[in-house]
């Protein structure tokens, strides 16, 4: 008699934003796993936190240190292999002897999701169930107060990580345009936006429905650096259908 | 003492899938107001069976006949703006009135919902708030069992609605694609993938997370008509980071 994994996405850190389905699950779980960086709470536990059993077993599954090996080090892969090889043991282990594992996912699982490096690992081989949920964009582009699209707009999602000329050519053929993974990315991504016309019209979202959100216009914002959290903004204009 | 407009996202279908504060709010709502088809019972309205207060008090809004003058008459659009004006007539009398007044949205009321037909006429004119929600789309690519995208994948959604020149450009610079309102557009939608080259890649969701929710590659769909819930999934590979 096998357990279940279950792939959980919170939503965007405000714990009324998680689904129903989220809810029942996380207050019934005996096993909660979820990732954080070392030193760290960790953002998907944050979200639950006071919403657990009493009796419910923690597993952090804490990112191996990165700065002692930089990101560009062959072995900084090898090493990430690895971590996650063993968080799948556990797991596994775990379902095997009949136990349901709860997986806290920040946002959506399956949208950039750092769940996937446990549903590659252990899909047909446990049974794996996914609930989705309410991505961080869609927290964002609420706190602007604003339609993000509507007609026939296009909608591009873009990493603040890909090389500038990429942002460039994405943001130019787009109506509406969400930026994510901001961090040290964001004059880079700033002067994209105004290469491609769209700067004036871009939004910034810190924090978006968690505790410290704070949203304005790209243009008022000092422009270095942007919290982990944090989300650009591009309305759509309503393309005519 | 004014009311609040509230324009709650109830996610895909699923009720299990609306949000801790969406399920509150509604089951909790004395005024509830809904877009439908004459005739239709509405998709949204739909959602919330067997949720509502005994004692609510419906509006549903329904669209004037669309047959009757074809989209293309000048007429259309002055009818149908009347028809938002007299529908927001009606729920701002409501809210001026001290009654808080539950619109029900289907997926996330901010994207390509019609929702913003009554926030853009009563935004500043009455206290409103947005409840997020979970996407049609995040219950689809969930309902593919693969994550859409990954490391600095660019997705890219859009509406079968566009001509078939703008959906190839918009297809051939994406690594992940959601194109949504399908319906009569799926032969043209099929035809601008394989010009992208990712036809082969394409999934077809019909109804996701509702009752009668049908997944399959777009292969092997008969290709000539969707229904009107149905979107089709592209998942990333995974660019490099
Ligand atoms: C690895 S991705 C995870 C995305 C997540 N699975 C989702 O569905 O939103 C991390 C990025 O998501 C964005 N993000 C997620 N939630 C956010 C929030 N509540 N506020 C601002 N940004 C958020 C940030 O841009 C962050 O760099
Ligand atoms: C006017 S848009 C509304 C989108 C909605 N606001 C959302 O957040 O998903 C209507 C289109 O959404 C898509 N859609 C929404 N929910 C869906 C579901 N559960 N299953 C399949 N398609 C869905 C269909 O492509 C449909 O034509």
């Amino acid at each position: 008699m096998s357990g279940v994994l279950y792939g959980v996405g919170l939503g965007p850190g405000d714990p009324d934003l998680m689904s129903v389905r989220a809810d029942r699950l996380v207050r019934g779980a005996r096993h909660v796993a979820f990732f954080r960086k070392a030193g760290r709470a960790g953002q998907a536990r944050g979200i639950v936190e006071g919403m657990l059993r009493e009796d419910a077993v923690e597993f952090p599954m804490e990112y191996p240190v990165t700065t002692e090996i930089p990101l560009t080090d062959p072995r900084y892969n090898a090493w990430l292999s690895g971590f996650y090889a063993d968080c799948c043991a556990h797991i596994r282990a775990l379902i095997e002897a009949g136990e349901d594992v709860v997986v806290l996912c920040e946002g959506d699982p399956f949208f950039y999701g750092s769940f996937m490096h446990i549903y590659g690992r252990l899909h047909g081989v446990v049974p794996v169930e996914v609930v989705p949920a309410i991505t961080g964009m869609s927290a964002a582009w609420t706190a602007t107060g604003l339609p993000v699209t509507w007609g026939d707009d296009r909608l591009t999602v873009l990493m603040g990580t890909l090389p500038e000329d990429a942002l460039v050519m994405a943001m130019s053929s787009a109506d509406a345009v969400v930026v994510m993974k901001l961090g040290r990315n964001l004059e880079k991504v700033a002067s994209a936006l105004r290469k491609a016309g769209k700067h004036d019209r871009a939004w910034l979202v810190e924090y978006a429905s968690m505790s410290g959100q704070r949203v304005r216009r790209l243009s008022e914002a000092d422009g270095v650096e942007a919290p982990y959290f944090s989300i650009i903004v591009v309305h759509g204009q309503g393309r005519r259908p």
